[in-house]
């Protein structure tokens, strides 16, 4: 067997309800706590009482930075560490998705570190683990940023998108209540959960897996095949709620363990470069053209999560399924309409020239079992920029 | 989905020739490391001497405690936390199978707290985080001690082995080096890798149980299934040593997280009572026993697990399956030598009424599918007197 090492410090509170706990979760770690949230809206609104409740009754004083937006920047976080700092927080709680825990863990280090938190990023050393505890509660399902080492951060002033990936960074504890993401709107289920997809997939390909990120990654995927379609097709149908919001975990533990490959890598370039294009429809066009580009360089895996998507692929040999699996996340795509391609999203062919430029700014590309040039990758891309069918 | 709790907080460096990192991973917790070990013996001289080295290269003073006994006591944690205190350790590293761990973890308590060790155990609210960090490193596959928050300790005044079972005994660090595995003698290797599949096979028919678990262990189960075999007949194949050692860890953390179940409830007695019986052995005594007095009341897990020991009973309905795992598991005890009753390692009738009796002094028996009574627990165990065939 390859040598590996795996981590996965974060404790998961895994239940419908289970944020209720989040006060006395918090109390363990101090008397003071920034909330940290997009601006409250009605889909919304109840849920932030609870957690304000929870922690007051918890003997908890709450402070509520609810200045997130999606595809956070540096501006945002130091806003909210500015508020940390002048109150004194022991504790930081990201609520919301991606974006809201993100921000969270950028603030935990900014607050408690000379400079901003974007002086910490991954091309640097990292933040030190005077990083406050983090705690987070995902309302998507989605980026598995509540038990990951990552937080995703755009310099508005460069259009750069880059992370933090460090361990001082893991949530301390994330709670994983399925009832709260019944609110997401029905795209915003679809993004996030191929999102979902897409980090167990990569991560499974990654040519720095491991055997437990195999096993997690296949389950994951067998669970997002059968119930990202459910939970579109009925958004409180709480089984199929609950097993998104599990595989979104998943992806959370085989992400941070293996890594994301060749689509995230160019997937945050077009975070960078078109901030309006949210995250999940980023991977979304990249995909069908990602797939093909890979799948001859991984054919039993591509074989094998074809065969999750389309059990008919069990009658060809491993060749052939591998190439047919392209065609099934196709079909996955268009079953969860997500079957675009930039053109639809308003990104102009001289941006696609800068997201392929900007493709090897991060190492994800490397994880990939085929690595891209960046003439490659902006072949690759120039394909996705209209769908046809 | 039921709700449930996940913590694996252990990092775990995985692979041949990783012990040489000891030194760099310790460094990390202090200067000072108390080497927890049994007596030098000529298969281990070697790793001891590497262990050391390591240790002082990377700038480390060592103290070696090297007074552990299988099934340790009590007296032998004291002695290692009094030859701590008066040095003054910053960090405590267990080399060996579960009792060197095991002893390692409860030293780590006993030295930074008031009383002993024992005073901490599963009855009790435990150790605090004044616990010392602990490093596991596991020559035995096994009883995945690296990477649970237990340590299995005999009171020898009561004939009463119990366990400290607490978040702060975690290790931090495990090194997983299938290598240093290889000097074990047969038996060992048969009794600690079916010690292994008690973990994984427990956990995943524990009322405790969670989708991690499930999947872990189902593949920790076919690993030992078709390596173990292969371990035993040749020890130096490093490919069933790998395989072996990550299904040793997987069942740490399958056990960590849902718990054993009747079998290890009894054998802790079995230990306690009769500790020159291995703890592999009291496991082997009572499976035929416990998986027919079981197996009705989980059928489908039974048939499962049937299934993958054998997958003739693919063609049976899942109550025949779960049935015929019984006689599965029987012929995979026999396979590894493992077909013993208490008359062969001379455990009394008077000795088996003391156990039975003492059978629901740990929790364990309750997080089985069927929750025995002492007059049930004292009828499996006679019936595990003797063993035909
Ligand atoms: N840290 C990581 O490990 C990681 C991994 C992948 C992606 N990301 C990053 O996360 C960000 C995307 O996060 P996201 O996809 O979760 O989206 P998001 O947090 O940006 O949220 C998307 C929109 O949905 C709304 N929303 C979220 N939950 C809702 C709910 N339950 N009910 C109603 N509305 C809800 C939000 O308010 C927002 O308007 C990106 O910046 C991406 O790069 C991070
Ligand atoms: N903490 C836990 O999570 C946990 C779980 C299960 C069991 N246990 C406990 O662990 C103990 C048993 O541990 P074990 O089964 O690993 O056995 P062990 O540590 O008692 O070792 C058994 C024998 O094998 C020798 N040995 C170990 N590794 C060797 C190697 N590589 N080469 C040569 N000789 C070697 C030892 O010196 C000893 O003589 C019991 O007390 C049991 O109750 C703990
Ligand atoms: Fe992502
Ligand atoms: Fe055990």
């Amino acid at each position: 067997m390859k040598a590996f090492n795996y981590y996965a410090p974060t404790e998961i509170i895994f239940g419908c309800g289970k944020v209720q706990e989040i006060g006395s979760i918090a109390a363990r770690y101090g008397k003071k706590a920034l909330l940290v949230t997009v601006p409250e809206f009605s889909a919304v609104k109840e849920l932030y009482a609870k957690v304000k409740k929870s922690l007051i009754d918890n003997g908890l004083e709450v402070v509520h930075f609810d200045g997130v937006i999606p595809n956070p920047t540096t501006d945002v976080v130091t806003e909210g560490a500015n508020i940390a700092k002048s109150s004194g927080v022991d504790v930081v709680i990201g609520l919301g998705g991606g974006s809201s825990m993100d921000t969270a863990k950028a603030i935990a280090v900014e607050t408690t570190h000379p400079g901003t938190a974007w002086d910490y990023n991954c091309h640097t050393s990292g933040p030190t683990s005077a990083t406050l505890p983090i705690i987070a509660i995902g309302t998507t399902a989605g980026t598995g940023s509540q038990c990951t080492q990552c937080a995703v951060i755009t310099k508005t002033s460069e259009q750069d998108k880059s992370a933090i990936w460090h361990r001082n960074i893991f949530p301390k504890v994330a709670i994983v209540d399925p009832e709260v993401t019944a609110t997401m709107p029905k795209s915003v289920t679809a993004q996030t959960g191929f999102d979902a997809f897409c980090h167990n997939f990569e991560a499974y390909l990654s040519v720095n897996t491991n055997p437990l990120v195999e096993v997690m990654a296949e389950d994951a995927i067998k669970i997002i095949k059968e119930y990202l379609p459910k939970a579109l097709e009925n958004p409180n149908d709480m089984e199929a709620r609950s097993k998104m919001a599990w595989a979104d975990t998943l992806g959370g533990f085989t992400n941070s363990n293996a890594g994301v490959t060749l689509p995230h890598g160019l997937g945050m370039q077009v975070g960078g470069h078109a901030p309006h294009v949210s995250h999940g429809q980023a991977l979304a066009i990249i995909y069908p053209q990602f797939t093909r580009y890979t799948c001859a360089w991984a054919i039993e895996k591509f074989a094998k999560v074809g065969r999750i998507l389309n059990p008919a692929l069990n009658e060809l040999s491993d060749q052939e399924a591998a190439k047919a699996a392209c065609g099934a996340i196709d079909d996955f795509l268009k079953k969860i309409d997500l079957w675009i391609g930039f053109k639809d999203v308003n990104v102009t062919k001289e941006q696609i020239r800068q997201i392929a430029d900007d493709g090897q700014v991060l190492g994800d590309y490397l994880n990939n079992p085929r690595v891209a040039t960046i003439d490659e990758m902006y072949e690759v891309l120039m394909n996705c920029y209209e769908r046809k069918e």
